[in-house]
């Protein structure tokens, strides 16, 4: 039995929904932007100095006397305070973006009301707006919005693995069984050296293994070789193996490097594979009238990852995955009775269950298409532009720096780069060295708070085991408030780190 | 070349992060507080009255005049006018939870800072504060915080999938290849009939296929029969086929019922296969002394799924996924050169990206961190006890009521029952009219904006094609502030609709 009086009590913690939401937020947002403001102060630049673990007993300290009422604002703080912030110039390391105010505001209406879009009853207004935003983001790749379908997804590597889910599935049949391929299918996916680590990822959990993804050389840019291609797709053929997909990556993660996707889509069809364009960063390059031609040849792709918390200006996440043709996304169709029965359906109640790889699934569309309505297409493909001028700007600081060496021409926003330690301009370089140099002077920027900037490995020559002198340096240029004068400082830290780290080893 | 000139602008949309984002936020906050407010207004009730057709048109007509400085509180109200509101108490059909607005306000700080939890250098301090987390909740659970490992998750459904992708690979070799599994070797899955429909989606994206996917019939509460689970145990190894997993469900989504734990753990070590926990809905429990007992038996899985955006108050997505063993948790172990290279590693450079199916990963962490710091397990645990309390009261409504039938006693927060059409109190319901009145007075709430219930349908008994008779509505409860008033109103409502769609019919 319940106890009416008990039940009669009101003195429950307030929510954000409903009529009384709002009053409830607007004391709670005013510590949270007084905390983060605090927070941002106290920083005082990019990234708190110090080492990984005094980041650590900080969160610590902070938990332990963080309580009640005090802890929005204490443990808002740490977050700030701890937090590498890439809306400061010298945070350049990864396709971590700046968020817009108006889309981060945006995203506070999401959390408020906490829609859900696995079905229409917890998402009524979300389910039309993701169906609408996504049609306009069809359009903006090429495809027909009318005969295209979409979701949005967690990222690049949700959407990644869903373009091979379906590739897979159309190849392999809709309910592939470990025990039910004929012992004879070997499936393959080509992608190129320089692909995203999730493509390998996706093989892996698909059931397909890391082995199936053979890596096709890349140029020094790491864009795909499409003779190199030409040649994986025939060896695929000779060995009686499956080309199950080709995955070609516009923009990849270092260089930007966009794959040939004209020829790309053309080999993939001659050999009947599944064509996934990996846009996830390059995507950001639709927005510019000066940059889309590089991604000619997208609009052939049976299925496009993009990213718009990447080159796109919104808090994570903001992934949307879409297909060229909706007759083929049919691996994910199903019903479930409590979310989507066929009634309901007959009755005009759409759901978007079916399209997702989740279930619970917050609308990460409203951001973007009230960012879309504040800025415009026009207003996204200025800040494009500026954050490529940037990257072109640092490209040239790079160039006029003795102590420092570009690696190629930046294609989209980043800049990839090493410190030449010293006396070795114009001679040769310790490649284990500068390595070696290279990755600490990293570090010493990070301790010391001064830079976030980025730091990869070009892929390893062909035949050779020696992965020694690929370390290289990386900005990201993902903010358009920064200045040539910004870029000139950061590279300066570059070089005084390098220098540093030379002394002191 | 770069222009100069152009680079010097600075006229910049506002960004949310730095020392300027918050006297930027704070401006937009306040309209989308507004927008709030009047939309909740003007919605009047837990949804907008309408068929989906209006609430698309509604949504097309904001997108159309929604341009530039107005878009953010046009879309703002569009999304408050057309959601359904967890916050009202007439909003109770899905495990869709209305947040606290101290979470939706350290969600904010979440989206204005933009970390992200692929590398330590997007995200310190967030880095630092996950690990925390999982620690308590390991703690909570009944494993060892220091021995256990675990990542935050976009949901059951992607908790579900990695438990089973560790269960395939552990079972399988840690990189099986569909063409590498020798014919004889049949993988299984054995998992409750009122199982999320998340393991059969999971069976199929890991390429075990659907139909690997065994159901081990339940009782009337929709509790999995152990005995079943022997017998389905037994014939697995009597036909030679390999028992990968063994999921048990703590919390179905229709009537909250909690499988056996430890009579299932019992089986599943007798046959050496992987025990995953499916507490999406449940694990809420253990924030209650008083319902927690019913978990016991957890701590023995060797994966949990937890869910805080269910019985936890949070925006989705928060969702939680832990492992008992951390060194079991070897699948996704996973280098990247740009984001955690072993020389940064070795330096101290802690790295989350092998714990995570996603790279750029929002720190969903953060607002349970502060949710729990803020109310303590006791003030969630308070919580928990009053939405079952509610449960219980509307189960004592829906028995005194004739024209209801109640299915079973609630377990957690849900009631399953149905309207029972005029005439049939005490005498045969004809199964097929039941259906379709059931179903069509749900719409019907909705279609006039009444309320949102939930509908399912039972699983169908064994030996039996025919599925008439099974459906029923559910309410699920959720909202602390809803009262044994307003669950009257919502059961009157239900009744008043029932008998309109008769008359109409």
């Amino acid at each position: 039995m319940t106890d009416p009086h008990h039940l009669a009590a009101d003195d429950w913690p307030a929510l954000s929904g409903g009529t009384a939401g709002p009053a409830a937020l607007r004391p709670l947002l005013e510590e949270v932007l007084a905390a983060l403001s605090a927070g941002a102060q106290r920083r005082g630049g990019p990234i708190a100095a110090g080492r990984p673990a005094e980041a650590a007993d900080r969160v610590r300290a902070a938990l332990a006397d963080a309580t009640g009422p005090a802890a929005l604002a204490r443990l808002t703080e740490l977050l700030a305070h701890g937090g590498a912030d890439p809306a400061d110039p010298a945070c350049a390391a990864h396709l971590h973006c700046p968020p817009l105010a108006v889309a981060a505001a945006a995203d506070l209406a999401v959390s408020a009301l906490n829609p859900s879009q696995d079905s229409w009853d917890q998402a009524p207004a979300a389910t039309a707006l993701e169906r609408e935003l996504l049609a306009e983001l069809a359009a903006l790749v090429g495809f027909d919005p009318a005969g295209s379908a979409g979701v949005l997804t967690s990222g690049g590597t949700e959407s990644n693995l869903m373009g091979l889910m379906l590739a897979r599935d159309r190849r392999l049949g809709p309910d592939v069984e470990l025990d039910g391929v004929p012992p004879g299918v070997r499936p393959r996916i080509l992608a190129s050296q320089a692909a995203h680590f999730s493509v390998q990822r996706a093989a892996a959990l698909l059931g397909l293994g890391e082995r199936a993804v053979r890596a096709v050389p890349v140029d020094r840019t790491l864009r795909m070789d499409p003779a190199a291609l030409a040649e994986a797709l025939a060896a695929t053929a000779r060995e009686g193996a499956v080309p199950v997909a080709v995955v070609a990556t516009a923009g990849t993660t270092d260089t930007g490097a966009i794959d040939p996707l004209g020829p790309v889509a053309d080999l993939a069809s001659r050999y009947g594979a599944w064509l996934h364009v990996d846009a996830a960063y390059g995507g950001g390059a639709l927005f510019s009238d000066r940059l889309s031609p590089l991604l000619a040849g997208v609009e052939r792709a049976d299925s496009v990852s993009l990213d718009w918390h990447k080159l796109g200006w919104q808090p994570a996440a903001a992934g949307v995955f879409l297909v060229r043709r909706a007759e083929t996304y049919a691996s994910l169709a199903r019903r479930a009775v409590y979310l989507n029965p066929a009634d309901d359906e007959e009755a005009g109640y759409p759901s978007l269950l079916g399209l997702s790889l989740r279930t619970t699934r917050r609308p990460d569309a409203f951001k973007l298409a009230v960012t879309l309505r504040t800025l415009g297409r026009a207003g996204l493909g200025r800040m494009v532009d500026r954050c490529h001028e940037l990257a072109l700007a640092a490209a040239e600081l790079v160039r006029a720096e003795p102590a420092l060496e570009l690696h190629c021409d930046p294609v989209l926003t980043t800049v990839v780069f090493r410190y030449l330690p010293t006396g070795t301009a114009g001679s040769a370089v310790d490649p284990a060295a500068a390595d070696r140099i290279n990755a600490e002077l990293r570090r010493e920027l990070l301790r010391t708070g001064r830079a976030v900037v980025g730091r990869t490995e070009l892929p390893a020559p062909a035949h050779s085991s020696n992965a020694a002198g690929l370390v290289r340096l990386k900005l990201t240029l993902l903010n358009p408030r920064t200045t040539p004068s910004d870029l000139a400082d950061l590279l300066a830290a570059v070089v005084r780190a390098g220098r540093r780290v030379e002394q002191s080893s």
